[in-house]
């Protein structure tokens, strides 16, 4: 980032307020009208298109049936946002997470692998965590990836590039994204900057962190050899915790930190043996349809907490007659697609799905709770027929493909073709769903943009804008 | 479709209401309350998914803007329904416009191709044409292909496969859908059945009839040498029109077949010089990025009715004391995107959009009016990237591709991955739209399935099911 004027964070703040927050007006009072402090529960399926939605449900729950975000009171669509770094007036209609969650966690778009700043300017914006902090509200966040991963990054972190998440990444040049090969020097503690994003997830002002990622805070601090990113963590007050365990015994004052894998958690459900999305073979002229698989238990999730369980823990280290701003992320919807390992996108699903269900629990006795589920962006993964509808078999994907054998007796093809890359697949730009719950969420418009998101979880605790550059960070 | 015995029927009815209808609970006093004859206009996009609409607001609007659909009252989500033929009771995850369309009109899932009438059983089920008109509703189709498609067929005939869509076709086997290999002999009037889709709708009782297909109707009816379906029309009351003029100019009496193309209506919206998605060319390792297009319109349009135009005219000629059930469809959404042209589904999404103002429009001086906005299923066209995310850039996807220039001053991504074949893509089995605005709409279930719209629409008009076997066909 870099140094705002106080003039320079004005226009960024007037730019949020005036020309994306298409939901304040339905939502100005609902903070006040409560007598309980407030609660926002806000759960984000990375990559949770309605595809992975349907996908989802025709496996879980079989084609008849209904997943819990299904029965929410409030269903919408969200425009995702992103804009080109070098002219951010123009719109690039593929974003990633960084951009995504970033939208969502500060009302302002932004551009591809950016985290809390602006494009092209590269201005701090401040996020919910950090407005809610300041103004009395516990802060939590909770994912199924490392803690330091661009989403839960976007909720504690201002850094112009999501994989400068090391100090040593900030060594090298990131060149992942060929639009952004940058080491983020401005960002390292050295030049004045907040230093990379896990220092920044060490020394955030959060009530509880629950993920992966332990890996990454064995590394040393920008500046002070000798010092783990860890021993930093525990310096500003985190107890780190790293078992399952753990979760039932949160210390009742300190900082949480839970880093439960060295990397992101694994996930629930695979292929059975592995199986995953592969290349269509041919022999001559005639299509080989792949062998149907079903989904089995993932032997390397033993151990690892669920997100529910995760989920409750923080809910009840986090209840308290303060209120409190939650982030809850199912992100390996996301990651499992682009490696297209559909079973694994169903297990995490379902455990966004029980965490809804988690949510909803509270919510029962506690009513001021807003909840809000949604999406930083669409996904490849695409239901197609498990063989083709074409008479004439020889035609088929030129994609990855998988036929997978739902327990309701079904076969159901799942394509991915956005890319022939070893690496991976390409996100998608479609309209993403947004499911609420809690005060107010009838008269919530049915088509919003991503960073309405942040304005809806701002209002519902009563920050005012204002306090958007009121807290701390220097 | 085969002779029902009344005990069949009763099973068929009796399965559409007990285990299909989420949303009767809500929506049962709707038509009772209102002081005036309801009137119900159901609005369908033919694959007009999620994707679908972010491309077409993307391009039409900017990704700042907004579609009319965007702004009405309800959004929920659908399940699309397809049965398997040879046992109904297993699930099919992807479905066509011929068994979606039938799941909405009927109330009754079905199995792929099928046109009102069940799968396996080849029972014929009543569809809201027939219960509304057997109601003294008035009935109107107004849609952008061929009348005798399959989505305005599944409102007016029951015949065992779409392509069964003339006599002459009835007299060779159709193999398009490999599953569906028949020739429709039971259904032949020969044989005692009710002929093709094309004799159907001209012995249909619909009050007016609005699209393509004048060429189907030059066929000689079966049985009757020396007679066209045409003539057969016109015996059977319908007054037939064939210029844009004559929607000025409806006769007030007369039944109304307008027939305004040969085949489908031209789209309105190209490719400049028909450009569409196309392979993309590799140059040793390295992928050359396909030069970006923008949409011009279609000279082959000139003289069409616009979707609007002929909404307009059927709302005016079904205007009355009655009330009236009126289908509008945006066919070609689909049917570009099965060829390749985003340019061709967007004119198509544009056309909706348009539709559903006039439906608007009409509904302000007339609030008893029910608008449904929802599609058959989804859609092969894909948001992704416009040059991969993935930094090196020997990397692409293996399917069609199109750079889509767009007025705001982006380049939108389009990919067609889910088949290799020459003719067409495949359909998807995502969870798709459903838009609503009128009396109760608030009260809808934000998760419904193809099935239930029909008894959204059913109750709205005050249809008691059990008038689903009082028509007269015999």
């Amino acid at each position: 980032m870099n140094r705002a004027t106080p003039n320079k964070f004005k226009a960024v703040a007037s730019f949020a307020v005036v020309s994306m927050c298409v939901a304040c007006t339905s939502f100005t009072d609902l903070g006040s009208t409560m007598s309980l402090a407030p609660k926002v529960i806000l759960i984000i399926g990375d990559g949770m298109d309605d595809q992975q939605i349907t996908i989802g449900r025709n496996y879980l729950v079989g084609h008849n049936g209904r997943l819990i975000v299904d029965d929410l009171p409030y269903r919408g669509s969200i425009q995702v946002q992103t804009l080109a770094e070098d002219d951010p007036s123009v719109p690039v209609y593929v974003g990633d997470s960084a951009s995504g969650a970033t939208a969502i966690a500060t009302g302002v778009a932004t551009s591809e692998g950016r985290i809390g700043t602006t494009a092209n300017s590269d201005l701090d914006v401040a996020n919910l965590m950090e407005l809610a902090d300041a103004a009395g509200f516990g802060t939590g966040i909770v994912t199924t990836s490392s803690v330091t991963d661009a989403s839960p990054a976007s909720f504690m972190a201002h850094i112009e590039y999501r994989y400068c998440d090391t100090p040593d990444a900030m060594e090298r040049e990131n060149t992942r994204m060929p639009q952004d090969s940058t080491s983020c020097g401005q960002d390292r503690v050295a030049n004045g900057g907040l230093g990379s994003v896990v220092e920044q997830v060490a020394t955030s002002k959060m009530d509880i962190v629950l993920g992966g990622g332990s890996d990454k805070f064995t590394v040393t601090v920008d500046g002070e050899p000798g010092t783990t990113v860890l021993e930093q963590a525990k310096s500003n007050g985190y107890t780190v915790i790293q078992h399952l365990a753990d979760l039932d015994r949160l210390p009742a004052e300190n900082r949480v930190l839970g880093l439960f894998s060295p990397g992101h958690l694994p996930v629930r459900s695979r292929g059975v043996n592995g199986a995953k999305a592969e290349y269509i073979d041919r022999v001559g002229d005639k299509v080989v349809w792949p062998e149907p698989f079903a989904c089995e238990a993932n032997p390397e999730f033993i151990g690892m907490p669920t997100l529910a369980a995760m989920t409750k823990a923080a809910i009840g280290r986090l209840n308290s007659d303060a209120g409190f701003m939650l982030m809850v992320e199912a992100a390996s919807i996301d990651k499992e697609a682009h490696y297209w390992r559909p079973c694994g996108s169903i297990g995490e699903m379902e455990q966004l799905n029980e965490a809804v269900q988690v949510a909803l629990d509270y919510a029962k006795s506690h009513p001021e709770t807003l909840i809000i589920v949604t999406s930083d962006h669409g996904q490849s993964a695409h239901i197609i027929p498990e063989v083709s509808n074409l008479a004439l078999q020889e035609f088929a994907s030129r994609g990855r493909f998988a036929r997978l054998l739902t327990p309701e007796g079904g076969i159901m093809g799942i394509n991915y073709a956005t890319n022939d890359s070893p690496l991976w697949e390409d996100h998608s730009g479609v309209q993403v769903p947004l499911y609420a719950s809690g005060p107010g969420v009838e008269d919530l418009p049915r088509f919003l943009k991503q960073s309405d998101i942040f304005h809806i979880a701002a209002t519902h605790l009563g920050l005012g804008v204002g306090q958007q550059h009121s807290d701390s960070r220097k």
